[in-house]
């Protein structure tokens, strides 16, 4: 091709510009120009409750490069010899003349650009409930640069006293963190049955016990199903149960949708779950046009079916694929998510990879999965606990998921486990993982490896394991269940469950195996701090011929109800 | 089998307690042995040099379970019903007969014992030179207990001003810091050209630095050939090349060797390292004797070649396998290490798995490596510096190796590529990883991810790269090299290399392209703060026709030398 490629990139958030660099790498020739119908140009968007909560001052720091140099269109010109058109929208494609329609929001001018290679980079729009009362003031999103500058002034003003969060997911819980540090009164409210749907119960649980001990609120199980106003300001939520909630501010945080107005409106194919759809090059259904960032659905690696991934990280590399194929055509394939996400709150962090428990029996697999508490490093290096569900396909062996909460080093654990995943690695394979240990960094054995072994013996059925969730409904159903906490007497006295439970050390279990039930078929279920004495114990008394011996797993560490002390 | 299997375990450090208290978990019903030389138990030796360096204060914990319980002989009796002789030495296998002659060295009795499956886990043994003055007082090792008591005693009575160590490997550099942090004069004497062999060069390199900056010395290329002394007592070194450094105190950690005197007196095969041989089920050449822990060789996962592999971590995994294939038969097997490790060195980290860039090209890998510099979390969350080098083999494209130094979170780094290397995942599979992303933990596109896609543009012929090394060498040469650093003048103004280096800030590179040599064919290196401005800079040259155009790899800060500012 004699001429130089034209290539133009709709979308200035994340992928957008990702591609458009790439592409610049790639060919230095190319004509490339970045449409974005904002401001803004490659926000660091993950970074917003950061700056929200204080984290940080400077808000440049979101748009800025590693060297501080802000990203406008002077530094796209300049160091990448990008044209930019910010605050400019494309209201329009024509296909079959390759021509991208914009109105520039600045003038209301209108203009079109040819290209060769378009990319679409649209990103997501965050769900708004339609409910009444919605545009009183005091109602946003955390989306936008504008969004973040209006709730840092809200921190910085000090006069907001109470406020709510819709929803409890990543942003909403990152959301909960920063307006809670900004001294600001809390209710989350999800109407879910938990928070943070990517975990199971039993951990999420454990992190809205955790926020309520941040002197945050969480309501389950319910919606707001009216905002409530004075003079045009927000009072107060009406939730679903009647309940009023008096508030200044209510952040959304229900999700986002694929932004494909613009690809609707050029004919392109939308797919199952509602992104353009696009194949594994990135390539929508015309084939000069690749799209990339939270506009598409990609497949999930573990099941096939397309989904919406809408991740800062995976923006990126999509982006990275989309602008090298743009240029050369379909030389590369982004093969698609394993859905890994983390997120911090307060002294905690939550992340999962691969699919939850309930997600994978929802699917049709056949798994075992198993909680366990564990540190991160060892005791005198100060480790800090995690508590890990891991989760294995029976039939093929391999890990499918892993989920991890708690004060320990969470993220580690996530990236491990989500390397494995992609390496399609058995549980097998990882009981024997070669990792780095030193005391400084992780327990001898490294809890991923820990939690593998302890999977490993369940498939095997080393023991029988149940949830702190069913033994709470034993409890509270008041099931003539014989309760074995193992743990020595000064342990308990420190702190118990209180659920007419027994004691005996795990040291002293074969010289008292006579106060164990004499009906050798009664259920015995036996725990301690963490259930590794409760596994030997079980390993005991299996082996004196109790049958119906179960491991609380995770232990008291994991357990996520009331507590005697 | 009506009776109950007898299992002796000899060895009581790390494989063997694990190794003993696996096969009780198995079996109920065997009777399970262990026999220990030392006095105490299940020892948690990698973290002597925290208990020396202060870390913390309680003995107890380097020998108490995460509850508090001192794993004594009473201990594993009760809690494991393991019975144990501690102070005791098997000192002869009678394999004919299958008994263990042990003496108990605290009342000199011999006694035999029997058994059906024995496990020989022995451990290592400190190497020492033997060199006049070697039996002065104040020479030690830190590989027991009473090592680590010693040290400690040291740092508590603040005595000694000066200390050599001797061997600059994992346990040298953590005695380093433990004894510096000590508030004693540190040398460390490595007789390598670079400390930490497991790094390539350039990372030893930055570590030793670092170490220099913490105020402890370090000679390289140079050895203790006599320990000198008076009264008995040590009061200095002296080294290869004459001079004498006088210290109170020399630590030796030149490494270990596999202690094999039992398994040879025995008439047990030893392997091509020196190890005990074994099968991949931790079987030895007699069917009825396993073996664990670092008296085994294991085979390189990578090479297929058996080595000594003395970690921690997979002296517990050994002793999982070896116990259960003494009770069952070979049961599960043991693959092998890609030697996975990490040591804290004060404020940095350095780890490696797989094979270093020297090592591969050694053992007839055809590789492509890179050394990036990055950051572990964004600025704005107060990310840290990571150096890291990746290495692939050519032929397979997979991920063969990792190293990473830095103050950021190393831990993680090598252990996803650990991972990465045992799922056989090519550094095509790694530019698409789905990794945990969240600002308080990660960049949207994570360093390792980030390095793999650095070595995929690299492999792909996008930029050629240049090591500190080298271009330090053309320096030292006053080779005709056209030096150009493409950062802002303000960084220049704060720091640089002062090579006769060119500034040209990226973004005015376009339009000053005159200023770069006439001669299209001159060498041209460039560099910024951590070579993406240079890469990107390399690639406008390129295309405007310069043809011998080289990238500094890691930037100005990866370069372990001198620099001007």
């Amino acid at each position: 091709m004699g001429r130089s490629k034209k290539i133009i990139v709709i979308g200035g958030s994340a992928a957008g510009p990702k591609a458009a660099a790439r592409a610049r790498r790639l060919d230095e020739n190319a004509e490339i120009t970045i449409i974005q119908k904002g401001k803004y140009l490659s926000m660091a968007s993950c970074g917003y409750p950061y700056y929200v909560g204080g984290v940080f001052d400077d808000r440049n720091q979101l748009i800025s490069t590693p060297a501080g140099v802000i990203r406008d269109p002077n530094f796209f010109s300049n160091a990448k010899a990008i044209k930019v058109y910010n605050e400019t929208e494309a209201i329009d494609i024509d296909r079959k003349n390759k021509k991208v329609i914009c109105v520039n929001h600045k003038d209301n001018s209108e203009f079109e650009l040819q290209y060769d290679s378009l990319i679409i980079a649209t990103g997501s729009l965050p769900r708004i409930p339609q409910l009444t009362g919605k545009d009183l003031a005091g109602i946003t999103t955390l989306q936008s640069m504008e969004d973040a500058d209006f709730l840092r002034k809200i921190r910085d003003d000090k006069k907001i006293k109470k406020a709510v969060v819709i929803g409890g997911g990543l942003i909403g819980i990152e959301t909960c963190e920063a307006l809670q540090l900004a001294g600001i009164q809390i209710t989350v409210i999800e109407q879910e049955s938990q928070i943070l749907m990517f975990l199971d119960p039993e951990l999420a649980k454990l992190m809205e016990n955790h926020i309520r001990a941040k002197a945050a609120n969480v309501i389950t199980n319910n919606a707001v199903v009216e905002f409530l106003g004075e003079n045009g300001k927000l009072t107060a939520v009406k939730l679903k149960n009647g309940i009023e909630l008096p508030c200044e501010l209510a952040v959304v945080a229900i999700g986002v949708i694929p932004n494909t107005k613009l690809a609707e409106k050029a004919g392109l194919t939308i797919g199952s779950a509602r992104g353009i759809a696009v194949n594994e090059f990135l390539q929508t259904s015309d084939e000069n046009i690749y799209a990339c960032g939270d506009c598409i659905e990609i497949p999930n690696l573990l099941t096939g079916i397309k989904n919406n991934a809408p991740y800062g990280d995976l923006a990126n590399l999509e982006g990275r694929v989309a602008g090298g194929n743009a240029l050369f055509g379909n030389v590369r394939k982004f093969p698609g998510t394993i859905h890994t996400c983390i997120c911090k709150v307060f002294d905690y962090s939550a992340g999962s990879t691969g699919m939850s428990e309930y997600k994978a029996k929802k699917m049709g697999f056949d798994v075992e999965s198993v909680v366990i508490a564990g540190l991160d490093k060892p005791g005198f290096m100060k480790g800090k606990l995690l508590i890990t569900k891991v989760t294995a396909d029976k039939k093929t062996g391999r890990l499918i998921g892993l989920q991890c909460v708690g004060a320990g080093d969470v993220s580690k654990q996530i990236a491990q486990a989500a390397i494995a995943i992609m390496g399609k690695l058995t549980i097998s394979d990882l009981v024997n993982a070669d990792l780095p240990y030193a005391p400084p960094f992780t327990l001898a054995i490294d809890n991923f490896v820990a939690c593998c072994h302890t999977l490993e013996n369940k498939i095997n059925g080393l023991f029988k394991g149940i949830s702190s969730y069913e033994v709470n409904e034993k409890v509270i159903k008041r099931e003539p269940v014989f309760f074995l906490d193992v743990r020595s007497p000064q342990e308990f006295e420190e702190m118990r469950l209180g659920i007419g439970e027994t004691l005996i050390p795990l040291g002293a279990l074969r010289k008292r195996l006579n106060e164990l039930p004499e009906d050798k078929n009664k259920e015995i279920i036996v725990y301690c701090k963490i259930s590794l004495r409760g596994y030997e114990a079980a390993r005991i008394i299996q082996a004196h011929g109790w049958t119906n011996v179960k491991v609380m797993e995770g232990g008291i560490m994991a357990w996520p109800f009331y507590r005697e002390k």
